[in-house]
């Protein structure tokens, strides 16, 4: 289908997504300039956020891109099956929860969990996924001019030359940006019904689960899982590693931790850390239980209808290595170098296929890397320091280096704390409702317990913040900020964030805890 | 009551403060080194925000200093009567706007108005705001070990002396800092029952409103209009001034003001501007309605039990302006230059005795300011420039320009919009889910056209940032920092804008916003 001189609005582009997903045989659409046989700058191979980014920034910059996606639209799994859908869960679940604590106290009436429902949140996210499908087609045509296929599978033929939708494109360099998929766990009884991984959940969920083992320890795991908990379906998390101690998750401080975890237990989901699983068991085809070797090495039978696998994701590389031979790592991601360039000139990698968090800043920015790279700029892309989140009923955010780290790093005598609820030995901080902050502001003043976690870590020394941690609400986007902030070569000091003006009573106390510290020529714990 | 080498606990000093408040008889709150008739470097007269850090700043410096407050905790009125009840009464009206909107949908339940008291939120506060009180009592003495006198009214004798609960003290400095009061207009039957403020509303209100009248179109009008009405008590804001275009606000944009403004009215706020209260009227000694002429010129009858003032606030500064001769401005603020100094060498002034915004940041950076240049510091606070925010049942945030201010300074070709929902002609966006943002996820999926409003503006020939504006949740962390980055004097370009490493899925776009932008040498809007 030719949408070169068609305009379509929001709700047409909707309909048009919609029908080309429900029928397997729908025609491939295009958006291309119809000029004889041209050379694009790069051809995208997957128009997800990396290549969408990538594609607009050359764009923008003068270059000729194509972007091919196997999907009718762009923007790739994030809006159609994780970030947004994980987003709008964990909302519920945080509302969810907090009707639960003050079920039937103020304004809340008691907690009906009968109304909760997982498959109803999934059905709720399918019937609106398609409106952020579409403003990313029009958008991308009609505000940024970027020539696509899509609802096509590309072939590879070699690093100048894919095809897709019959149609040969011939290209100067090549973007691979192909995501990636969740990976299994090789344990037996993963075919059976009521076995999900986050694709699956939201593409195929057709029951109301009562209880779920999630096998694996990932962000995914914890996240899901805590709203699985929270409507009610009675979650036990088994993992290898304790949890926010598995290897992708760098820079994690150990009161954080401590709190996040201790606050999905305190919200009745089990967590069984270092424990291995041993097999999924069904009666007739579905699933009925699973088998699992504790840290003990008792093995014990954990009885659900409802498995979900959070063990990570890997991409696909197959084609791309096979056809290219392009160099894959021992985690099975391609090789690049900050520029994005692969082991084949001419060839770049971006997005999940590459190493480093499974994030969007990752595949954006390597996207837009790729495209400068091809333009002729000369930029890096360094991500090995970067801030981080996930949400469990809080939105837990962290950014450089935990305080033992930084005791590590700038010594035990030089690493000043300041914290809330504060550090104070002998105090009688149990029910002080601090953080008394923008979002937990019903609870601190009625359960001050769970009125968050916040932690700035500084080297005296310099006087620099090395990192900050947050559980709470509403400082995810400061901590965008922060990272810049903290990072930059002058780094950050304390008392040029004490002289900031803050939007008091806001989320983090940072700016005016380190005001209230910063007149110490030697600075002291808070 | 010496407390010097007491070391209360939280639960011990909350008791304290609850007996001392209780008790018009009760003694003053000593925490003095007692030594022999020593000579401070300041006294600052008030112990609110601006006097705490102030003190605290100065002590840490090596200063010394001497808090004096008539009441028996410090940190004055933010936590006993101002920010922190705005921000509970704030919050529980965004929460019981969500469970009016979702009412009897997905897992609320049937709204239930009968359950929303505006008496039981303040019964809640007035029941917690006393930890608050006990942590800052606890924490100025045991940790920034500052000296004070509270629950004993400060007599000043001139400027180098004090009494307070009998004792004279003698000092190199004064720093007036005892805030402000609500100011009535001046209309009969405010001594009515039924009239508050937001003091008195804590205080002593003792029955459940039902129908509400507001005069004046402040930021408290709007904040706890908003709250009264998620309650279920229908309110009428009277204001001589569209709202937000009261001459104490700046940067307001158009149409982050008209979003906000709309959304008031469509939650069942009536909003008569440049309408003039001319009287409340009783029955029996009770509100029974208040006359206003409308801007039409025709004078209409409200009824109403309940009668909130929201026309600002005051400084008391007549016992320094008879004692001390200190110049007070046209407006009742008394005027200080950049150090905070006074017309009268040695006093300085701070908080919401000076003019500028009645905010946190102010009162806060005051303090300091006055005591570090008392330390021998030359250091200028310019607080004309500050980032903004106020709430409705949303949090609403703003730094920088306006659109129409930008236009106007750079020009209106210069001038480069990008926000959300997205600057097009002519597209169907009324049910466009976007901004689709952490915290307005719910409202994304079902009821897109309350998932708020997002602008960047920018001077498309520097590439600068120069005003931000943001309707939604949790942005108000952020803006702090967005205020820093875009006054420094490098700026902040649409370029390292769109570097940065965004937390995804954000509550605000405009990183991402602006990467799709930024590899535009000439900058488009979008």
């Amino acid at each position: 289908m030719d949408l070169r001189n068609e305009h379509l609005n929001l709700g047409e582009w909707m309909e048009l997504i919609d029908s080309s997903l429900a029928d397997p045989g729908s025609e491939p659409l295009l958006n291309l300039e119809g000029d004889e046989d041209p050379v694009y700058d790069a051809v995208f191979v997957g128009g997800g956020a990396g290549g969408r980014f990538g594609a607009s920034y050359m764009k923008a910059m003068g270059g000729r891109p194509l972007i091919i996606d196997a999907w009718p639209f762009l923007g790739g799994s994030c809006p159609h099956q994780a970030c947004v859908p994980h987003h709008l869960f964990s909302e519920a679940a945080e509302e969810l929860d907090r009707m639960r604590w003050f079920s039937d106290e103020l304004f809340f009436p008691k907690f009906d969990a009968s109304r909760a429902s997982i498959l109803e949140l999934v059905k709720l996210f399918l019937a609106g996924r398609g409106s952020a499908h579409a403003f990313m087609n029009w958008q991308t045509k009609e505000q940024l001019d970027v020539e696509y296929v899509l609802n096509a599978r590309a072939t590879i033929v070699d690093k100048h030359t894919v095809t897709a939708a019959g149609k040969t494109f011939r290209t100067k360099n090549l973007v691979l940006g192909m995501g990636a998929r969740p990976v299994n766990p090789d344990i037996p009884g993963l075919d059976l019904r009521g076995v999900y991984d986050f694709v699956s959940l939201v593409e195929e969920l057709d029951y109301e689960p009562t209880r779920c083992v999630i096998i694996g320890g990932s962000k995914v795991a914890m996240e899901y899982g805590s709203f699985f908990q929270a409507t009610g379906c009675d979650t036990t998390i088994v993992s290898r590693s304790p949890l926010m101690r598995t290897k992708v998750l760098h820079h994690v401080d150990e009161d954080l931790r401590r709190y996040v975890v201790d606050g999905m237990r305190q919200r009745g989901m089990t967590i069984l850390e270092e424990a291995t699983p041993i097999s999924v068991n069904g009666v007739d085809g579905s699933v009925r239980s699973v088998t699992v070797r504790l840290v003990t090495g008792e093995e014990v039978e954990l009885e659900t209808d409802f498995v979900f696998l959070g063990t990570g994701e890997r991409p696909t590389v197959e084609q791309a290595q096979k056809t290219l031979g392009i160099e894959v790592g021992p985690t099975g991601r391609v090789v690049v170098n900050k520029r994005m360039q692969t082991s084949v000139p001419g060839v770049y990698a971006i997005g999940d296929m590459i190493s480093g968090p499974m994030e969007m800043f990752k595949a954006r920015k390597s996207g837009v890397c790729a495209a400068r790279n091809i333009m002729g700029e000369d930029l890096e892309f360094d991500f090995t320091e970067f801030p981080d989140f996930l949400h469990t009923t809080y939105e837990v955010t962290w950014v450089g280096l935990s305080e033992a780290e930084a005791r590590e790093t700038y010594g035990d005598d030089n690493v000043i704390i300041i914290q809330m609820p504060p550090y104070v030995e002998g105090l009688d901080t149990p029910n002080l409702p601090l953080p008394c902050a923008e979002g937990t502001m019903l609870y601190a003043f009625s359960k001050p317990e769970l009125s968050g976690f916040q932690k700035l870590v500084i080297d005296g020394e310099s006087r620099k913040v090395v990192g900050a941690h947050h559980v709470g609400y509403g400082a995810k986007d400061a901590f965008q900020y922060l990272d810049f902030l903290i990072h930059r070569p002058e780094g950050l000091t304390i008392d040029t964030l004490g002289w900031m003006n803050e939007l008091f009573l806001n989320p983090e106390h940072f700016v005016q805890l380190s005001r209230l510290r910063a007149g110490n020529a030697k600075l002291r714990h808070m």
